[in-house]
């Protein structure tokens, strides 16, 4: 086996890799053949070992085909284990049975990586706006079918008689500071706002590149310094904030999982986009960025920082609607009935919002089909039979026939170059008037949640006489209560307004820059006719 | 019968139709109910007598239904003589049978009238290219298919032998000079081009309102005075041009009659624009324009003079292939190898072009099709989506809103006019690429036809030894041949250069209105969202 071996093409070690630069024609002594996963460990003529993939190596048949049948061996027992994992779970969603719990503990954290990049979209509700160019465009799900195993093993999150009711409330040094401002109740924002940068998407690898990731560089504007994350983090994080601050503020789902394109550089492009774009979200919103969670995943120092970070934010204990807890508004108590009124606006509202937007959606769907599709081929077909008919022209045997085919024919290469421009266009504005609309639209999916815990406090406030008439709260509870969903009803309004002044900013931006970009498109159109149009003779 | 009769809605009578304007209300007394055609001859309280649409009378059911019932058996019997000439003529058409002539020479002017307008066009090649805009686009038919039935009761046109072999050509006044131009052969130009206006299309009716037609008003910039004429004049117009000519010049059909829609504003408009292409067309060509048929149509000064003119023309015998002989090409005589080269190049030639005319129509139909249909439905879509969400965040109750809102429905109302515009177009620039198009298919699907006379002379002369050694025909008719398919090719050759000249200045004449249109079509879209987007505000 140690015997030389000749190079088929040129390979590129990526750093950090454990990877080996190769030439075509150069010869290798194989070092390792069992690493898997299409790799082979080799050593140069200059002593240098490393990994390079397997089909770059000429290898004779027979060991060729026997590596290959010990490879397939080991991706059958590897596929066995994790179909075998995947049952489990289905079976224990179905059955809300208890093992799940036991599964979540059972947690390991190597297996699980794969399995958490990989794994479909099938336990979210499916994206609705069809596919725009080649990629799925990012639906979001309500993070209420999100199951978090680590905390609700019961499946039924606690309702808001936990924090109502709550006789003693746990000193925390947790402290959200509502104050009224010009447009209401608003979240206290920090004078420089925080952002970051996802960047560089990086292909990784664990187990001798039989599992292999994306990793992204995620550069906040605080510290400068960037740090890395792959999806899962993402996830992970995801997840605190759904935990701790779900029940008051919507935490808008990651963009979709995808199993196939995985490595593909446009669908690679477009998740971090998406991935950006919630970044960006989370970091607009005051009391989500200046969580302690939030801020260990942004601006850990090294691999220790971040494991200590995360099991500090997996034991946090103010979650769900304990988080209200921590809210402090500096204005006088609501009246109960004011709160229920609040919240019927802005049930109303985010519900004809959703409708609003998931029409722009269907109609931009339809609209990037036709200006990818049927449009550019009819444009391309005028195109073509000005430049069919001059050419016939040309054959004509009269004199003076060019300046009219010179014409023609480049009027006829213009409808060719429109037709590219009218295929090109959607991704350079209605791309982005569908990804906001898109955003908004698993934000407004999370609304229904949020006003769903408003909505059963205030049932509950309403029942307030007739359960201290069953004894079955004293009548200083009452009082409690109302004072309680008072607090709620503030953070809800601080959230709302945090949403409309949001709203107004990303629709203003986004609209501007579609019209902005529909002009150019317009405009261009326009000036290349005209040149067209100046070959032509003045009679 | 002489009862009063109450009107039921307004009628405003058209000039010089004899009827009789009413109000709503107005009493009349019925003075003529047998007039027919839905007319009834009614006298108002001032004694004014005219025409009022039996419908807008109120008539006792009794009185109504024996009327109608007198009115359907006379319709009956009008129908039954109608469908029976049908019969007859497809009858003749079908088996070639004599009585054809019979029939022709039957001809009841009268009753013609209505049949030559209202026939559909089942005798001609049906138009390929569908329909545009609830208009059917004017197909064209080959000439060949339109038979002539005063000329040749025996269906088989005479082939090019009679004139190449015909021993004594009668002395004709005419005289079609060929002269040698820059391009090649070409007729004889006059000084100014003859023109002529078709405008003020005109309904009149014969028959007690039974039968209704238009008449066209043709003003001649010679003599500046308007002719007037009905389509059927156009048509016979058309038949002695394709009787006289046909064999060495092809005449472009006239565009196609319908049946429906004939009162339609739109249709008369169209039409109207088709005659005045024909006419334009007819009168640009030297050897047409100056043809005595074609000045008597456009310049005879009173009924007689019309008539008599007619009748000359109908009983010209220079008719068919017999128009080479009034033709001298002031040239020497061709080689029979070169008319045949010529010959096949034109034929290549007219076919090419044929084909690319037809991909430009098929082309051109799907984009108005979609142009005028799912297209701007989609932009008003859009329109509709930006402005439902605008009305949205109008109900959010956040101050501030109305700028992005007032800007969002500027946005979504700037797209409806946009569909507006894009359904538009096709009428301001598509329409003309059509026409143009259309009359060019027609004009190129005379060519084969022009074409076969020439092949068919050509394969004569080819013959000519053998037809000499069989004692057919003297060396000296071989010899006149020669000469007689000479004279045919610089016939045919003027035409192509005629057509290549026309074919020039047509093209680039529509393809600069198209871009020039397109061009507008562009800039006021571009400026339109210039506008909306200067609404948002700048951030």
């Amino acid at each position: 086996m140690s015997c030389l071996h000749t190079i088929l093409y040129d390979f590129s070690a990526e750093a950090g890799n454990n990877e080996l630069t190769v030439k075509e024609g150069e010869t290798l002594t194989v070092t390792n053949q069992s690493i898997g996963g299409g790799w082979i460990e080799a050593q140069n003529s200059r002593g240098e070992v490393g990994l390079v993939p397997e089909d770059y190596i000429e290898v004779k048949e027979t060991q060729k085909l026997l590596f290959v049948s010990l490879h397939f061996q080991f991706l059958h027992i590897y596929t066995f284990y994790r179909r075998l994992l995947n049952s489990l779970y289905s079976l224990c969603l179905k059955h809300n049975h208890v093992c799940m719990y036991l599964l979540s503990g059972a947690e390991d954290d190597e297996w699980d990586d794969e399995w958490d990049d990989m794994k479909s979209t099938g336990g979210y509700a499916e994206s609705e706006s069809g596919d725009g160019g080649g990629m799925q465009r990012g639906g979001a799900h309500a993070p209420s079918m999100k199951i978090s195993l680590n905390k609700f093993p019961g499946f039924s999150k606690p309702g808001p008689e936990l924090y109502l009711l709550c006789k003693q409330l746990a000193k925390s040094k947790e402290r959200l500071p509502i104050y009224v401002g010009e447009v209401g109740p608003v979240w206290s924002y920090p004078e420089t706002q925080l952002d970051c940068v996802v960047a560089d998407p990086k292909k990784g690898s664990k187990m001798y590149g039989l599992k292999s990731y994306i990793e992204y560089q995620i550069t906040p504007n605080t510290t400068n310094r960037p740090v890395n994350h792959r999806y899962k983090h993402f996830d992970w994080l995801y997840e605190r904030l759904l935990d701790k601050f779900g029940s008051a503020i919507p935490i808008p789902s990651l963009p979709d999982k995808q199993v196939t394109g995985r490595f593909e550089e446009e669908f690679i492009k477009v998740r971090m986009e998406r991935l950006q774009g919630w970044m960006t979200r989370m970091c607009r919103h005051p009391v989500l960025s200046n969580s302690d969670v939030f801020q260990i995943f942004l601006t850990y120092k090294d691999e220790k920082d971040w494991k200590t970070g995360k099991r500090k934010a997996e034991k946090d204990e103010t979650v769900g609607v304990m988080v209200f807890s921590t809210i402090e508004p500096e204005a006088a108590d609501l009246d109960p009935v004011e709160v229920e009124q609040k919240c019927e606006q802005f049930s109303r509202f985010t519900k004809a919002m959703d409708d609003g937007v998931k029409e722009i959606l269907t109609v931009g769907n339809e609209h990037w089909k036709r200006c990818t599709g049927p449009l550019p081929k009819e444009y391309q077909r005028i195109g073509k039979a000005f430049q069919n008919l001059s050419s016939v022209f040309t054959s004509s045997g009269y004199q003076g026939e060019s300046t009219l085919t010179d014409a023609m024919t480049a009027a006829g290469k213009t409808y060719e170059e429109i037709a590219q421009m009218v295929a090109d266009q959607p991704r350079k504005d209605l791309h982005f008037v569908m990804e906001t609309n898109n955003e908004y639209k698993g934000l407004l999916g999370c609304f229904p949640d949020t006003i769903g815990y408003h909505k059963a406090a205030i049932e509950k406030v309403k029942e307030g006489d007739k359960l201290v008439a069953a004894s079955k709260i004293t009548p200083q509870d009452k009082v409690t209560m109302a004072k309680r969903v008072s607090i709620m009803s503030y953070a809800l309004q601080a959230e709302m307004n945090h949403f409309h002044s949001n709203r107004i900013y990303d629709y203003n931006r986004v609209m501007q820059l579609y019209l902005e970009e529909q002009v150019n498109f317009y405009e261009t159109i326009a000036a290349k006719l005209k040149q067209a149009h100046g070959q032509f003779t003045t009679m």
